[in-house]
């Protein structure tokens, strides 16, 4: 992963706060995922600040009749990542929620790896903004951005 | 299923090149789905010109930790009925693929039925326009809206 | 303007708390406009609970050379109504912002008049989520979705 | 501008075809404009294979009476650098148009330039999807990504 230093832009000071361990709790789900994103077959690869870094291998129940992986299937992935790339910037207890995004799909993905990069471009104490690109076979194959919403423990 | 009718917009040309043979084989589908939709659990409950209503359990598999709706659920089931609503629009042989799209999540999903509600606001011989509605128990949980290419069949 | 009630979606609560003298002040506010506004002579027509109505001329200044609407003009508008349409449902002293929004752009424009209409489909303490449809010379030439962030007042 | 080239992903070949030619005629074109890109106040600053650099300088007539940039002066320079970024990789006599973009506002602006970095991250013959990131003061106050489609000549 690269630094993430946008031209003309300061680095945040939100960057500096940053969880390494939660960053490795969440490593440490890889093999213990379940629902959605089991099914999807996501694996965590490499957090740093801001940054995630996402893995998923393009197996045959992800594919649709056509032989081409289901643009869903991208979509849940980003969703997922979304959320995810914010907690070692977020307390303990807190959780993230995605309230909105948008994805636009590239070109088809038929084998291989998936490769989903996700970076924060902006975080408050309520909300951050997270940008994400999706890479497969040597091409970028989608991008999206969205907001995630943080939320203070229930209860 | 309202008529769709937007004040000040004439019914479009397009509307009525509607093959309902196309629709009723869609329906047919609903008990041999596979991969993404079938671990969706997506069902179509009704097509109309312009129109398709689909419907998915709140099962637990779709559920995350926390005991609400995987945010990736709502917007792989967007993605899917995307694509599904424009075919008894497009020629035999043609196929559809969503290149983008946008979603908002409204309120958190816990139980009950999510009913899929997504209407064609533009149709070429190339792409269309489709907005989404999702709707759980008496509420709407989210909107959606997204562009879909049409592909002349391959080879 | 039509009813705005979505099948199998009860009519919120919300709605009900509607202060027709915002409204009011917002209309009477046409003549006046600065800015933005009055460069892209954005002209209010009707507010109803939830909803908002406004019009804007197709005038030279806001064409391309190629002789059609600029897409920023179509998208400036939305920002612009997004906002506005949660006044009456605000406290006094409050503010709106836009925080994100999605647009597609269906036709081009080149003369009339494009009609802009506004609905809120969500609508919290803090925040809103909008829809918003673009329509000119009987046809559908824009849709729209975005987040209102409503704020208290400063100081 | 840096190289824009994402890890993992091949520099792809539509990037040899750049037409500087083109590039130079948008940049004389600086003082010449009408319509909405003169009210903005858009400065072309630099063009580069994939890449197009713009400026706007924060004016009175741009801004809310809350002293802040007008949401939709942000979102209206994101839709007309989005096909300008194009022009240096069409062929002459083609146009380019948004069909469609997203934008996050990500903090106010109230004085000084902002400075707008558009990125195509796919070209095909008939449509760019590009990626727009908006600078104030040494901070991210934007971030967009939308499609544009490139057409032949007319007639």
């Amino acid at each position: 992963m690269t630094d993430g230093v946008t031209p003309g832009v300061k680095a945040p000071k939100w960057l500096d706060a940053y969880d390494s361990e939660v960053a490795d709790s969440f490593l440490a789900t890889n093999e213990k995922m379940t629902g959605l994103p089991a099914f999807l077959g996501v694996r965590f690869v490499e957090f740093a600040p801001g940054r995630l870094c996402a893995e998923m291998l393009v197996k045959p129940e992800l594919l649709t009749p056509f032989g081409n992986m289901h643009g869903g299937v991208l979509s849940a992935v980003v969703d997922h990542v979304l959320g995810c790339v914010c907690y070692p910037h977020m307390k303990r207890g807190q959780w993230a929620a995605t309230t909105e995004f948008k994805i636009n799909l590239l070109a088809p993905v038929s084998k291989g790896t998936v490769r989903v990069e996700a970076e924060i471009v902006s975080l408050t104490r309520s909300t951050a903004v997270v940008r994400i690109g999706l890479e497969n076979e040597g091409r970028a194959v989608g991008v999206a951005q969205g907001t995630v919403l943080i939320r203070d423990p229930r209860g």
